[in-house]
């Protein structure tokens, strides 16, 4: 499946992707278990149509250094479920306050507030129940390491601190060192870790891991600038957000910083720093080296 | 220390939250390190006056089998970062809408809504961490042990879902029962854990962790209807929140079931089954049955 040029990585995706969504419906209970309303809140947002990009990054890189997806599915679902929380309270009124999420209404503007707060709480603490319960590994303390690294990922020195430098950056001028440093850790750190981890489950040797975590730090950063470019160049529909939020939050942005000619430039020399970060890996990192590329190639 | 009638639970009690406040201290970022608003969200509502009850049962349930209060420091901590950030996120406007909390105004009044779910996050995560980077055992599949244990009961089938059912119960006419099984949840579930993982450590045979278990969900229960009882006798100064709020909000309560006479000495029996529970264990679990006896006689 894996070859020079004759690699189907739509195929690739569709596959890895239905494993994931099989396990999160398996790993999460169901809309009739009591208390159902929190459990049907959760799986509302969770089975949203998500891109699965953290799943599928753990389960590429996995693979990339000879392990196999089905070795860490529990713990690429945790980090959908991270995922998810995090854009459940980020669209809670007193923080982004967004009413739309991948064209349906967000968890607070169907489920009201009070049970979107408490089924990302839900989620959270869902995702480090499903690697401690399903996740195995030849040495336990593998496991623990996922934990930490996830769990550091998520906390203050990543997702919630850049979030927080995010909130505080709306409307003040800041550098591009600064804009860099927010998005690293807010979405750059969990998408490094989903890669980490799955090397790390996979079984890979510390250079090889070494070489994941620069390919995901170049990756995150043309994920990010793509999606800033996409908020100034997309629609509401095709985006299944409302365009044009980050101008109307007065956020800063690469376009606002350094125009959309440039920022599309600089995605495209992540995307080519993160390939070429790949070099030791083999046929094997293939399915990484096709995902730097649609990076910087999506519409949504 | 530990001896007929000559044991100084006072002095236990101080020495073993000292221990529990140096270690929180250690294990949470400073209020200097970046980004420093979080931090000292986090920390604020940490160092607020708590009891510090779930770490205390947890260090009293290791040092009942044998075990020492430093070996489950970390677990410990972890125990009250999970339990702060459910009465920050507990406290928000959409949820209880609550402005004070151990007489002082509550996150969100202090830092604002959009701190306080995240400061609120960030402590959730940071259990896991604290666990994952400093929890030391003789076995690594303890260690992970005590994080589906305490992830089970913060979430769904324990704390979490509680509070949903809790909530939906507002001005709702429930059965004794019903009330029972939200108690259960939303701070049983938590406080027996707290126990179950502190004998997990400490090295308990099965037996005795089911002993404390049992004693867990008793003083679950005699907690859960002093707390009660204080909200209906007690004053604002006293509590450090305002007395009353269960009546206000129209929540399901015993005194409301059962009036107060009769739910106090549900209490003093609940405390006693408790008490009863542990009498395989000796001299050594002598500091949980002072605990019992505290819990009914409380004033806040």
């Amino acid at each position: 499946m894996i070859g020079d040029g004759r690699f189907d990585f739509a195929a690739y995706l569709a596959d890895r992707a239905d494993q994931v969504n099989a396990a999160l419906d398996r790993f999460t209970p169901e809309e009739n278990i009591h208390p159902a309303s929190l459990h049907t809140a959760m799986r509302y947002s969770l089975f949203a149509g998500g891109k699965r990009i953290r799943p599928l990054l753990c389960i590429a890189a996995a693979e990339a250094v000879g392990g196999e997806a089905k070795q860490v599915l529990p713990t690429a679902c945790a980090l959908e479920m991270i995922h998810t929380f995090s854009l459940i309270h980020d669209d809670l009124p007193a923080i982004d306050n967004d009413d739309l999420r991948r064209g349906r209404p967000t968890a607070h503007r169907k489920f009201g507030e009070a049970m979107a707060v408490l089924a990302g709480d839900a989620l959270h603490t869902l995702a480090f129940a499903t690697i401690a319960r399903h996740q195995q590994a030849a040495d336990p303390l593998t496991i623990i390491a996922v934990i930490r690294e996830i769990a550091d990922a998520s906390g203050t020195p990543g997702m919630v601190g850049g979030q927080v430098d995010d909130i505080a950056a709306e409307g003040v001028a800041i550098s591009a060192e600064t804009l860099r440093s927010i998005h690293e850790r807010k979405t750059g750190a969990l998408l490094t870790a989903s890669l980490y981890v799955g090397a790390l489950l996979g079984g890979a040797s510390a250079g090889k891991r070494e070489a994941l975590q620069r390919y995901g730090a170049q990756v995150g950063v043309a994920f990010q600038i793509v999606d800033d470019i996409l908020d100034v160049v997309s629609d509401d529909v095709t985006l299944g957000k409302p365009a044009g939020s980050d101008a109307k939050n007065d956020k800063a942005t690469y376009p606002k910083l350094f125009g959309l000619e440039t920022s599309g430039r600089m995605a495209q020399e992540a995307a080519d720093s993160a390939i070429g970060a790949l070099a030791s890996l083999g046929e094997a990192a293939e399915p990484l080296r096709c995902f730097a590329r649609m990076v910087v190639n999506r519409d949504r």
